[in-house]
């Protein structure tokens, strides 16, 4: 099965998309399809070497812009890669579509192009958070900002089949994300939520206070997409702002007691110490190292990946995307989502 | 003017809120009333010299746990140090209210005995936010987890007079918390409230995105308290993992280049650096720097301290109090509130 990457995704586009995906091809022996202006990965392609047999190139001339409303790529960029790269999962062959590109176009397009489950009314992405203990994923990050409350049971339940299958937990724990731990708490969506949750998922473990996130207290945490998005960009914000502090800290004098050494004497021992902390640290914080979010309750597996993905971070969503075709996760989500009557 | 101590409020009282108090009084000589059960608070006094003519005990017997239900605390324990103390500010000379206890029966409690500013629907928690540059105030950060677009308004305008008379800003930015920069962008809520805000206040300068929360791109920041609330809480858990990860990190060996130096080796001076950056960047980031949280648009001065406060933010707290009377803040919201006509 082919892997569709979305050539011209993302602030690197096609450098970075380009890179990571062959990364992949040589690593993973997984066949990618590029798609976008033939010209232009062409002209990239010719900078490496790599297994022609397991790369191909789809044309779609035209480009999906960061900023683009949503709505208008998908009515009038009929030729985009993202356009153009969700029709290909229709076809036979094609396993995944991988995009770092405009998040809203990619939901929109998977939502009109592939269309929706039986069962599930509102796509949702899923984003892979890092903790002390192990990862968790949270559902919804900003595809569908009016949730109701049975889109958070139908997230609730495609995140226990993902953990399941390629987070390898054997019984999900399922949280919602909440700002306290009785059940009522939070708005009209969490008190009702809550209610339902309970009801008909028995692997709901109650309210997750947002503080928890990073505990690894749940393996899959249920929320409406704006509150989703925010903890997303909150915890990017603050951990860039925590890793300039920390560069700024290294310049200065370190006291220690009463001495004060001045900061040329500690600068190369101190710079070396933080940086081999902060990469061991940011490679636990880091998106990149969990290949790109799930978009779950489309008729097909995609992957959408951070705008400023690097070579790695399209790498590793491209052997996530890889899993999730062997471990079949799609049809494991149908059948969750439409259970089997006797 | 006297600022009034809840004794008993918080996870550490009365140790931690005596401890606090006693050293505000003795640096900054301010007046303080200790409320809370007189027997409990007379015997930690014993452990302290301090000047007694600075400091009084008023009598509340009833406590008020963290778990406690809001509205059973204000209609059942009327004796309670919060009810008691809220009740004081409306005597002549006790100017403000600090409490590291229950926040949701301090909301009620303060809505219920002091009532709400004329022009101000609902009260809201501000929040000192660090930042690179410098501190932010969002609001609401957990009162009203069901504002309208008019609320929203209502806490810009507050906050925009405590950001001149208390940060020191001469023409406080107002931004709207949001998840893109586009007036399009976020629920019903935020849209509207965007439209509402470019109306009718002329220092708002339109959204910020929850990553630029701790850039200081905004002196202040509104938003639903459900959301202000997980912005806060997803901030404080993020923070402490990454004290924790750089810990563990610190008792594993260092890598230099192609040599392993052992952990034994370096742990004394890592350890001394380390703490020494993680020192200075907590101080950044701890809101115990800061003091309370401000509870706006009720009809007094209202903090509310972090539950786990240490003596030193009980100590801010109280400073921070003293500031607001010294300037008047009150007086100077209730007018900004009801604009004087003609």
């Amino acid at each position: 099965m082919k892997i569709v990457v979305d050539a011209m995704g993302g602030d690197f586009a096609p450098q970075n998309v380009i890179a990571g995906a062959l990364d992949a091809v040589k690593d993973y022996q997984v066949p990618v399809t590029f798609v976008g202006p033939s010209v232009t990965i062409e002209a990239e392609l010719k900078k490496y070497q790599y297994r022609k047999d397991l790369v191909e190139i789809v044309h779609a001339p035209e480009v999906v812009a960061m900023h683009d409303a949503a709505a208008v790529v998908i009515r009038q960029k009929r030729n985009s890669s993202i356009s153009i790269g969700m029709g290909l999962l229709k076809k036979e062959g094609y396993g995944a579509f991988v995009s770092a590109g405009n998040t809203g176009a990619c939901v929109a397009g998977a939502t009109f192009i592939l269309g929706m489950i039986p069962g599930v009314d509102r796509p949702g992405i899923g984003c892979i958070f890092p903790s002390l203990k192990k990862i968790t994923l949270i559902i919804d990050v900003g595809a569908n900002t009016a949730a109701k409350p049975e889109h958070l049971l139908q997230y609730a339940k495609m995140a226990k089949v993902y953990a399941r299958e390629v987070m390898g937990r054997e019984k999900p724990s399922i949280g919602l994300l909440n700002i306290g731990e009785e059940e009522c708490k939070g708005t009209d969506l969490e008190k009702e939520a809550h209610k339902l949750l309970e009801e008909k998922e028995p692997n709901f473990i109650g309210n997750v206070e947002a503080n928890e996130v990073y505990t690894g207290k749940s393996d899959c945490i249920v929320c409406d997409g704006y509150v989703g998005n925010i903890t997303l960009k909150v915890s990017e914000g603050l951990m860039e702002s925590v890793g300039k502090l920390l560069k700024r800290e290294i310049t200065k004098g370190i006291k220690l007691g009463k001495f004060t050494i001045p900061k040329n004497m500690v600068a190369a021992v101190s710079a070396a110490l933080l940086k081999h902390s902060l990469k061991d640290l940011k490679k636990s914080i880091d998106y990149s190292e969990y290949g790109g979010a799930p978009l779950l309750g489309v008729n097909g597996l995609v992957l959408i990946s951070h705008g400023r993905s690097s070579p790695k971070a399209i790498k590793n969503a491209i052997r996530v995307a890889k899993e999730q075709i062997e471990h079949n996760v799609l049809a494991k989500i149908k059948e969750e989502m439409v259970p089997h009557n006797g």
